[in-house]
């Protein structure tokens, strides 16, 4: 599939304008674009303008309702719980993250779970709001199962991805996975690609390891067993044990605390999705001074960058490292949209009446998409 | 090796007048001893008695200081830095739980950083100690270093483990791990069989894969290069990055939060290993009613357990379930230990002045060790 690179302006003008027409407020459009964005500018593609039509579909569907507002349902001065009545997940997400680094501002800590969101987009950041803000952050949701538990056959937790965030210099350090092995975008690039998944990736309908990516994913989709690994593989020999793990620490503080949907439930509903959050804020002034306790990191971290190379490899990276280097190139270069996600824009365009020419100036659709207007 | 099995009794009183014999207090003692023999009741021995050797020689060696008290060094409602002065590791980490747990029965949340302390034993202990009071218990600890950045070739992160404890029924769960692939205790076990490593688990000096136990584990003792994997391997693919963040995740509430040595120096001076442990409790009362919370997640766990099995998997287990399921057999049964510890708690007693055959009557140490009387 090809690529196509626009300028993040022209691509935040066009985000901005879509939420606008769907009925969010200035404020509100500002907010979920620049969470799309700054997946795409970190190069994470799958999260970036290229989820826009799950967004548009969960709007139509009814499991996003625009108008809900986030509402405190429980609350001490270093927690709470928000239930996002099926809101837009980004703005839950940055409501509650925002409440968390408040509190860890006046309390030294502050921890809110929450109920009853959406798909929140990249879980880093909202944890990076708090690195932002001269705090650690920490940010983690559940979603539609997709990991089999050891030994399972049975998707029964989400990708449940986890991110921290630390101030640091020359930047934050910044961590964000999935507890699974690999993402579902992962298995969708290899079934484009007709790649056979490597090992270690993916379940079939019976609990046994398979290369076959159409086979998995059909079976992901019409709920026929199988799925993703944890992080560690299938067998306690590589620490699949130790993904399941993460990936209920993410259930933990997402779906339990909040008393919200578990992911074995996740989006099986038709007016919600009931997927929950956790996020933590800490004040690493609870602790000492901050700049030393800064400092103290960030030569470690150097430390890491600096160890010696594996033969063959040109780099240590540390976490956040690689979004920081990705970001400066694509606001330098623009950001690449493939082809697909292309025509999905142009049919958005189409439902909420918006000129898509003015937005992409000169786009031709490659010619297995010539005419397409109908809905994608 | 063969094994030699005791009853949770005797070693316990064994384990106590050890202690007491260093010079420890009655209370002292047995807070050691429990958190060693609950190792040993949940089945992980190269956490148990085995380990006894260690703290003998680190108290010899002048890196564990007997008469060491901790010391609170800075401190909020929600907070504290301890350091342990180079204290016995398990009182040090005893008395930072039990502050964390004070805190957040008071106010919902307590965090503490300990520097300057010593190998603490079994993460789970600690976070247990928070479960065991109803609330969210998470501990995490350095140590020398041992695992191998991804991309790199000289090992610049402890083995790292990570434990939660959440209250549940019939029992609560327990995860805890270390954020390498394996700890060093497996590589030596493959050692002692003759067996080549499984793929994915460690390094040779040159950061690349190696199945050879001999050459892994004799460069870690001369640090020579290479070590064990992140959980998730040496590559991106299986998510080599993602096992090396979580180790980080243990650096950061240890050593860096507590302005600590970070893993890369710990084990390095001669009057102290520097171990930086963290320690957090979370009141689930902050959240709501937490007979609600503990009965909503008790429930997911038993979705869990009850889910379709892989064909040829017999059980799925959530985690804690095998250690509950351990202790129940070993406080019946009693605890296997083998024949190499025997003859380290034989030597332990000459040294301590101790009447071995008081403790483990009848026992005769196999013809390899005939008339051993020397130092380990």
């Amino acid at each position: 599939m090809a690529y196509v690179t626009w300028s993040f302006e022209a691509l935040e003008r066009f985000c901005d304008d879509v939420f606008k027409a769907f009925g969010f407020s200035e404020e509100e459009s500002a907010q979920v674009s620049d969470v799309l964005l700054t997946a795409d500018l970190y190069g994470i593609e799958s999260h970036g303008m290229q989820r826009m039509v799950r967004y548009h579909k969960g709007i139509e569907k009814g499991q996003i309702h625009l108008d809900a507002k986030p509402e405190v349902v429980f609350e001490t001065p270093v927690s709470a719980v928000v239930d996002g009545h099926s809101g837009m997940g980004q703005l839950i997400s940055i409501y509650a993250m925002s409440k968390a680094i408040e509190k860890a501002e006046k309390a030294g800590v502050g921890i809110v779970s929450v109920r009853n969101s959406n798909h929140y987009g990249i879980a880093g950041y909202y944890a990076q709001m708090a690195s932002n803000s001269g705090l650690i952050g920490f940010s983690c949701t559940n979603s539609e199962a997709i990991m089999v538990p050891t030994f399972g056959r049975t998707a029964m937790l989400g990708s449940n991805p986890i991110a921290i965030a630390v101030p640091a210099d020359p930047y934050p350090f910044l961590f964000d996975a999935s507890t699974t092995v690999v993402t579902r975008g992962k298995l969708e690039m290899y079934n484009k690609m007709g790649k056979p998944l490597p090992q270690g990736w993916a379940l079939d309908e019976s609990g046994a390891p398979s290369d076959e990516a159409p086979r998995v994913l059909s079976n992901i989709v019409g709920k026929n067993g199988g799925g993703i690994m944890p992080l560690g593989g299938a067998t306690e020999q590589l620490g699949s044990h130790k993904g399941y793990g993460y990936g209920m620490v993410a259930e933990i503080f997402s779906s339990i605390l909040s008393m919200g949907v578990t992911s074995d439930q996740c989006c099986t509903f038709p007016d919600k999705t009931g997927i929950c959050h956790g996020f933590m804020a800490i004040n690493p002034a609870a602790f000492g001074d901050p700049e030393q306790i800064k400092a103290h990191f960030s030569e470690y971290l150097e430390k890491l960058r600096e160890s010696a190379k594996a033969e063959g490899a040109e780099r240590i990276y540390t976490h956040g490292q690689k979004e920081v280097l990705a970001q400066e190139d694509r606001r330098k270069n623009g950001i690449p949209v493939n082809d697909g996600t292309m025509i999905e824009l142009l049919d958005l365009c189409s439902y909420l009446n918006l000129d898509f020419a003015e937005y992409f100036p000169g786009y031709e659709p490659p010619a297995e998409f010539a005419g397409f207007s109908g809905n994608y």
